[in-house]
């Protein structure tokens, strides 16, 4: 029967009306990773060569999160009630990373809420943060420490939900447990808490010149 | 049969080994007000004559937050799989606030993630923020940003995961429903909303001070 005739976990799980991927998974997964590419590459270029290596890198980041929530986490937000059926490169994609956590073919409660936080809050406030970066405003750090925050605890969550349901929902096999969900989500605990350590460094910086008489505050 | 003899909805749930609340449900709750209202004016108390008042009541809500966060919900992130057997004022508690939210009865995936980060992070940091502000420490602010915005997304994720479930787990009853779930649960995204936004404009203001020559940032 179509409906179980899929390659997500756990294998009893049905998904009526799955249709799946047209083009194999390296394509989807390489469409991904060429366009973040891009976007790290645009945002180091335009980082500025006055700039130090580290924050050309983190200004590449926040256009490479802009994108990737903006585009891919929105689509989701959107859609992820028809995914199991749609066609089309960017369905392709989840349906890609799905085999690394289920929960996103079946409209998980949780997933649905953490990604729709994560479009439409810390995708245009990634967004804000670059452009931040390169005017120089003084919000900055701030918007680098909201950003950072919120990458990072809904990581956090997603991990511990899924540690909670027994990591029942990936594929076991390295590449997909160990590379989408280990490696993936990994990265955006690893990089958002050192983005939040750096701007509480700099924020505390800044406080504590201003606390100085005459700018003693309440 | 004892087991679907509870008060929480949907009607249809079961929960081995329940045991009912020994007390009415209004000592447990009063128990928490009486608490959270000593925390609430220790706090305003110890925040000082010097300050305002609205930097008083601050000073008492992360006090409050301190206590909520480290005894209620720390309670729950340890015992969360006994609470339907569980006896004692704790147990108690979340017996009667379940009415609003029978999650909490479940050892729900999410509420129990969201809960311990709760309980482990934004309690002590809570704490933290007290203290710095006691101390003007140049770290004040950037903890309250820290705390607010960890609750606020605590509690927006808590939120929509019911609205993806359908409202299905309260009491409809105006007070569970309405006082309970939505009026607590409402307070934590009204007050750290406000002391966000309160930390932003103070973090943002050092920064543009800090930001003119000859401090100038890279």
């Amino acid at each position: 029967m179509a409906t179980t005739a899929h390659p997500y976990w756990p294998r009893s799980l049905t998904l009526p009306g799955y249709v799946a991927s047209a083009r194999p998974g390296w394509q989807s997964a390489g469409a991904v990773a060429a366009g973040g590419a891009g976007l790290l590459a645009l945002g180091w270029a335009m980082g500025g060569a006055t700039r130090s290596p580290a924050r050309r890198l983190a200004q590449g980041w926040f256009l490479l999160c802009a994108g990737i929530h903006g585009v891919l986490e929105g689509w989701f937000s959107l859609r992820h009630r028809d995914l199991p059926a749609a066609t089309g490169l960017l369905a392709d994609v989840w349906k890609e990373y799905a085999k690394a956590d289920s929960r996103y073919m079946t409209s998980d409660d949780f997933t649905v809420a953490m990604e729709t936080v994560t479009a439409w809050a810390w995708g245009p406030l990634s967004f804000l943060t670059f452009l931040a970066f390169l005017r120089q405003h003084p919000a900055r750090y701030i918007l680098q420490l909201l950003v950072s925050l919120g990458q990072l605890y809904g990581d956090v969550l997603y991990f511990a939900t899924e540690a909670q349901a027994g990591w029942s929902h990936s594929d076991p096999q390295p590449f997909y447990f160990w590379g989408y969900f280990v490696g993936l989500n990994g990265l955006w605990v690893l990089v958002p808490g050192l983005l939040l350590a750096d701007a509480c460094r700099h924020l505390a910086r800044a406080q504590c010149a201003f606390d100085r008489p005459p700018h003693k505050a309440r």
